[in-house]
């Protein structure tokens, strides 16, 4: 049986997203500085098709977040494709190989069928809650883990209801100022940090969650 | 030359202290959870002439924190004694032996003679701004560090007048969903992850300021 986990980059200052976020730039501004370290890492540039890229420990660490995920969970904005209805033209921001290559539950409230993409990726669209999406999730992915992807009120939902096992933070040395923030209205769990990895660009902290 | 340093104890979403400041509990509902960790330490029970405790990285850690310290700053709600002018029966929350055992600088509005207690402590209160008490305390200090004890705005506004040369968070794994947080209005500085020290109850990270 695996667990519901979820990693995310986040800055020193809390936010998982700059200021002004929108349809377009649903990361908002300045909101990219949080990926750079992972960007750089020779583990991501392997999962996306791309030579280079630096070994590591942050590599390591990237190369860590994607082993035993049998499937991932995201929100309606994290996948893209408007506020509104369906542009079934849209199939997510990843172009036509996400780098899932797993069952991906979006939340959403607008029905839509299934889309299987390359390399294993396949989006299920359910509109009827964040229970039932985990209750999915944990059956595609059997023995594997549920990875909840993001964006930040998916997470803190996930947090609140009790359902995560584990929460890996890979805190970024950056101050946003402003933009969306992970843990408010997270309310009070127990947190256990069971690993940390330092690097000169980011410090990874991973709590388990005591039920 | 010393450097101008920081330690603080910050809960994981942001906050130094809790939810209800009062000048009765300037640490506010539920705050005195961010230095349990400490308060557990054999370095921490030492300083304040106590016994027993824990050995481990946060002894050392609490150990590290106070070598080398050669004068010290607090803000005026952290000394205590009102927010008006003076009772001069007051001298500080920490008794007749304060842990400080050097010259602090107290920012304050109202002015007030120097206070010697015993240990080498001595208060001196300063009435003409963040600068001037940044310049008494390196005088003081000589060769060695100045320490921005707190509170949070204190913290705050050496940080955002570019006068800090290291940070070093304590990030306690709670929640503690409100009250005043130490990284909101502190511009947008280069910080480097120098050092960190991973224990079951907090992670310590010490960044070093890019001038």
């Amino acid at each position: 049986m695996g667990i519901v986990t979820c990693q995310i980059s986040i800055s020193l200052d809390g936010f998982v997203a700059g200021p002004n976020q929108s349809i377009e730039n649903p990361i908002g501004e300045g909101g990219m500085r949080l990926h750079d370290w992972v960007f750089a890492t020779a583990s991501w540039r392997r999962q996306h098709g791309e030579d280079a890229g630096a070994d590591g420990a942050d590599s390591e660490v990237a190369d860590e977040v994607v082993q035993g995920v049998g499937a991932y969970i995201m929100g309606r904005k994290m996948f893209g494709g408007g506020s509104g209805g369906w542009d079934l033209e849209w199939k997510g921001w990843w172009g036509d190989e996400p780098p899932y290559h797993a069952p991906v539950f979006v939340l959403t409230h607008h029905a839509r069928q299934p889309l299987s993409m390359l390399g294993g990726t396949a989006f299920t669209f359910v509109t009827d809650g964040i229970a039932s999406a985990l209750e999915q999730a944990k059956a595609a992915a059997g023995d594997q883990d549920v990875s909840i992807a993001g964006g930040a009120s998916t997470v803190r939902q996930y947090l609140a209801a009790g359902s995560l096992d584990e929460l890996y933070l890979h805190i970024v040395p950056i101050l946003l100022g402003a933009g969306e923030r992970l843990l408010d209205d997270a309310g009070d769990p127990v947190l256990q940090p069971v690993k940390v990895v330092a690097s000169p660009a980011v410090t990874h902290i991973k709590y388990r969650i005591v039920k």
